[in-house]
């Protein structure tokens, strides 16, 4: 696809993850433009490489490093496991100044994994907020989504719910949410993402209870444009 | 009915507001003994009255101070308003000891009720435990369902997580779930409700955002005894 919505580049920091690899692959799909960052250039660009075996060469993707590719990007999305959070945040926070932080990220602290335990700013994305300062535009979303259905066909029976420092950083995570081919939900202030970022241990914890693998969630009782549909 | 389940008589502190009386009719339908509680034992009388008539005769439902009804129950259930919270566990505390507690209650904060503001123990759950000290058996259920949809007969398109401090106390509130005539899921251990109270903001959040009365959620990719019936 040549023309992709708006010519948008979109930096997945930690793209070598299966979260982000999955992400990527999407947005790939869609017509984005897409980057692949990571501590090691190699590690990203064999991702990239991985991700456009996937889609048989439809679109081109990037890898490189995480500062590298974040310097480049529109948006950047952020899909580390949370051992690294602030360290690669930290490390491209002077290039993120003007754009819209997207997290992916879950405060997993193993081995309890299916216990909800936030890090002292209330959340991993009020943490990412924390660190960027004052100015920093961040949503949080994808958190609740199984890596593994992203790099598969199927239908994805689960919502995505989004949160954010303004209206308008989650109006274009929405957005993004629709490219991925899911349905997206304005959940509310940044403060919320306590409860999305929670919720996985929860699902965690209904896998572990009743057997399943794909545990997710659908909001009833409201529709929104892609619901309608 | 005359043989309730196991004949277990509940107790519904704050069962004059609406949560309370939703929840009251529906136990008292499925069979077991319902106490309505209140500061005011006229007012518990004559909510008891009220969900009486809604019951049409088929089951007797006793109102009292909520130190009464709490001292009499097997398992009590808290649907105060968070302003109400503290004070209403510490006034019956002493009778509490060896029974279940069940707290339904969301920690809103007026006028930003779509914005998660938790208490400092983490969750009103967690201050209810906090409140009942160490031995204390608390479980957090029904925080994200309407109470016009209890009072009502139509299906309820709203799961119910429920978070406790044990195995045994997520099973007692499970039953009690079912009974209610919702589908309940073991979302694990107590310090997870902050998830599903918080959830509710979401949900205000998403009525707000999307014009809907009723936002619910339902857990996907997963079943269990209710969802596969």
């Amino acid at each position: 696809m040549v023309n992709g919505p708006l010519l948008l580049t979109i930096a997945v920091l930690g793209g070598t993850g299966k979260e982000g690899k999955g992400l990527a692959y999407r947005w790939a799909k869609a017509g984005y433009r897409v980057l692949i960052g990571s501590r090691s250039s190699e590690k990203a660009v064999k991702a990239a490489g991985e991700i456009m075996q996937l889609l048989e060469g439809s679109s081109s993707v990037v890898g490189a490093t995480n500062l590298e590719v974040a310097g480049q990007a529109d948006i950047v999305v952020i899909t580390v496991p949370y051992a690294a959070h602030r360290d690669t945040l930290e490390s491209v926070k002077d290039v993120l100044q003007d754009k819209l932080l997207v997290d992916v990220t879950v405060p997993l602290v193993p081995p309890k994994v299916s216990k909800v335990q936030m890090p002292a700013a209330g959340s991993a994305a009020q943490e990412a907020k924390e660190i960027l300062g004052e100015g920093a535009e961040v949503a949080a979303a994808f958190q609740n989504v199984s890596h593994e259905l992203l790099l598969g066909e199927d239908e994805i029976e689960c919502d995505v719910l989004v949160t954010g420092t303004s209206k308008k950083a989650r109006t274009e995570t929405l957005t993004l949410v629709e490219a991925a081919g899911l349905t997206g939900w304005d959940a509310g202030p940044l403060e919320n993402s306590v409860v999305v970022e929670g919720l996985t241990s929860v699902l965690i914890n209904i896998n572990k209870q009743y057997g399943s693998t794909y545990a997710g969630i659908r909001i009833t009782g409201a529709q929104n444009k892609q619901t309608e549909r």
